[in-house]
């Protein structure tokens, strides 16, 4: 999204693998935390357990745009044949700093998203949809971690991918220490005048450890558990989501078999898991958070990037040594 | 929609009530019996128990373009000043019919629909989001019910909107009776080719008696015993779901006051309002079948009329008679 | 049970497979459609997906009991060990014809009927559970129905058993023709007297369908569809829910793997799944009334024995041939 | 619960108010965060959003005996008449310091604490149900906090009741720290040996703010936001759950009115309601762990009581101010 001005807003694909997901869908699991969300295809993942489009991340009220340009591009320039499809395409509202009445997304900028998605370093910051979004009242928008896992002798990864725009600066906690309080002093009152309806996390969780749609359902909630640590309290008008899905096996629409056979983990397992997806999702926002630059926005709205040497100030008077960032 | 052609698709408006629904919201719910859908805005009124913009009705590829249409009329026709606004759009599949990846719903055909929504007698069968739906493997479309009733001593209405799109001929039952089997025969087969997503069936309930929003989930799902009556078993891909709400309070967004007082029917008055539900829902459906006339669409695919006259003779060999249609 | 007298309950035991089910679970899923109930255990299915304990039917006060009971009974008499198990109880309210609060399930009477429950030919009507329980206001109970299916060349059964203690005379459809109004009026009007609080269905779902947890849960919701058929909106105060169960696979905790594989039908073959499900729920409560008997029960209470002859004249007058108790 | 020996349980009982609840029911919800729970009642909680009993907590295998002699206190020592009453019963699994299979909770027990259990102060740490469990591998138990809020000029309560058995001592956080490491090291290894089913925490949420069924469900939920701050990640066999009411308003089911009117909050002070579920969750937890003791049980298990002395350390090397303990 281009320039000075009130278009601060922008559009993130995700592929969750190669080839045609429509004819062959990945398993996958939602969690609601709390629906103040205008989130497209939620409940059909919900029904069946599946995943069938790459996944968008806008704003609010670039989600009816998006939806229409994915089909478009799947069935013209995938070639993918279908007379129904279920795009998924999750949203943060950045109003605060965006036009967004505007609703600047067009199909161009969809195509291109999806067409760049494949492979490669995954930016963090202020990109994509990050563009206009917050965090903690600071800028914030896109931000990443994962983790590799041993399990049974085998190992696994798991990643999550977060668009943030959710919380006040004083909750903020880094690594659990509260640095929200200091920072609120340090943070220019007037960028921190919040739309009430400014909140919201998409949380997206991709893994190959063989996890039936029910283990993902469960995977997916202890998103939470991190989400939590870092200080908010999930607000009323916050919409909290999060989308987890496995590669570990498929969904075959052509498949002649009336059965097929699925790898699936023993539940005994799944607390490795449940520790690696709420730690990815806590470094994620931080991520996001340390990412970020600051910006100015439409009406003079700004949002400053988080002042990361007040932080490490905090945390060092804490005697404090940062424990995010490394895999486990 | 035009012509002789491939266009077999329309849109359908319905407005819950006068004024700013975003500024004073109706309280609502959802039940999704099964969720192959595509719909929007089903997610935040499950959180959040209120329904903030009317509910349109369209086919399932133009639900992006609908939603974004409404944002556009809200905000720029009507004034609606908002950064986020939850649009409630709702589909069935007319691919069968229609030509539906062409997505031949524009801006125009969603701000006309909205324009003539209010008041005046409701059309059934081959109309707006009607138009090229099935039910039955018959021509089905638009139908609707309506029941008086008597709570202590006041009374109230309940109203039922169904966009049907679901079930196979064998199946049907009207008021109980097994007439499928006989249609079947008299149904040539060509118009019973049956494309495996063709499901859905959209119910929409609207109502003045004071209920909450727990008890608007609660009514919203006897709407699947109607359903159920009526002789399908919620396919697979089929999106079966009922958004409820009731007009006897609202969620007043710009009140002063912290605490507001809102009316609530004793539970013990419940069951009479489940009945007119599924009564109401049985009768829609077999309305939608009544009203909407035989139809050819795309590559020569047509859906048949009801043979009444064949359903009349099957229920007078049982010396039956039909109960369907008279307010209680 | 035993006598003339007040006491008119009793206790059903199911054993979804033999060998220690605690430590080989079966896959599991619930549907609750009226939550108005005591039944123990559901919560843990729902979040796990396993059954790890034979499933106890009892009337709504004795639940406790049997739970207590199927703990000493599994540890001791089976010598399962463990300091945890999830023990299924499901309850209807036999208190219409019992003497209720006299919770008078013992210990003994939930050991011989675990004892008893393998194998054999199921009894139905006023047996176990359904000894005081009633079904349309007329006397009810113990009912099953099975079905063999035929998916891929392979060959599977399916099969209900419900405990039926719900609906109104006036409301009864046998296979969709209204026989309630006649019945109403051929029915002494002393024994509908209804407790408000008398209603609930059990309906058990097993199979040996190769299905997953999630298309189990897909699967336990289509019973409602067979129980709409029947003539009941599943009041408010109606206690109806499903247990579905495959033992196509286990969850077994000792194996040594950390992935196991597993087999799933492919979703394009559960719409004959789900026809089977609520065709066998319709059959089994009909089967449930059938072979019940009149009963007289505390203060005089009693329900009759559904007419039959008065049922097969209002039949016979609609030419209308009885479809059901084929299998398919 | 009596000597030095294996029995190391109790039960705790809480009434949610004075008088027959029975007939006129407090608002309720349910959060299941992850239910692997035997907890008898929740499943008409969730339906009817009503609580008609005291809520007892016990041990796992105590669940069934408990209610049981809950029906029998409140029909024959209080006097309520039903037929139908959904007891809520809750449990964690102290079996790692109790000999639970024993299921030593006797209905005298029940009784006693259901009679002592109306006002006064209330005990924290080795009481009641609290007696046998645990907290992050230490010794833990019964658990309180509450918050005055003012809201709109009106002020109000909120207090917070856990029974805490989950964690592993490695990830306790107190007020954001990782104390866990260190304390890991100071903990003697075999009273940290964890049984793998020794999860769970109970989580009971009253208040007086007037909160619908609905409002009531989604405070419930934020409850794990203070439980994630601790350090846990809800295990998979963890069954941690809130259960959330308000005596701001009663379903009477004795009034004559047909429609009756209740208070409701505007949706837009939630999130002070969220702040102080989340805040009082942490801080009872900690609470938990501050008040119970060191305890050696059955076949020589033993829990050592958090070292405070080291804690304090740990913190004050942080330059850190702990905040917990004030109300706001």
């Amino acid at each position: 999204m281009p320039g000075e001005g009130p278009v601060r807003t922008g559009v993130t694909a995700v592929w969750p693998c190669q080839g045609n997901l429509h004819q062959e869908k990945l398993p996958a699991a939602v969690h609601v935390l709390n629906g103040f969300t205008k989130c497209a295809g939620l409940v059909q993942i919900q029904e069946l357990g599946s995943l069938e489009t790459p996944i968008l991340i806008t704003n609010t009220l670039n989600v009816g745009k998006c939806s229409d340009a994915l089909i478009e591009y799947l069935y013209f320039k995938r070639g993918w044949d279908f007379s129904s499809i279920n795009c998924v395409v999750t949203e943060c509202n950045d109003s605060f700093l965006n036009d967004a009445v505007g609703r600047h997304v067009e199909k161009e900028h969809v195509f291109e998203a999806l067409d760049r998605a494949h492979g490669g370093e995954i930016e963090e910051g202020n990109v994509g949809a990050g563009t206009g979004m917050s965090c903690y009242e600071l800028k914030g928008g896109i931000g990443t971690a994962s983790r590799r896992l041993q399990l049974g002798g085998n190992k696994y990864s798991l990643g999550v991918l977060v668009c943030t725009n959710m919380g006040e600066v004083s909750g903020l906690r880094v690594d659990g220490i509260h640095v929200g309080t200091s920072l609120r002093e340090a943070v220019p009152l007037e960028t921190c005048r919040q739309n009430p309806e400014n909140g919201s996390i998409v949380i997206l969780i991709a893994t190959d450890i063989p996890l039936s749609v029910s283990q993902l359902q469960r995977v997916a909630r202890r998103s939470i558990h991190g989400l939590a640590r870092t200080g908010t309290n999930s607000d009323s008008t916050s919409g909290d989501l999060a989308i987890a899905w496995t590669d570990a096996w498929r969904i075959n629409m052509n498949k002649a078999e009336t059965v097929t056979t699925i790898p699936r983990l023993q539940d005994g397992e799944l607390n490795i898991v449940f520790t690696a997806v709420a730690d990815c999702t806590e470094e994620s926002i931080l991520n996001a958070l340390w990412q970020a630059e600051s910006m100015v926005g439409r009406d003079g709205n700004s949002r400053m990037k988080i002042p990361l040497k007040k932080v490490q100030e905090i945390l060092s008077e804490c005697n404090y040594q940062f424990r995010m960032g490394s895999d486990t």
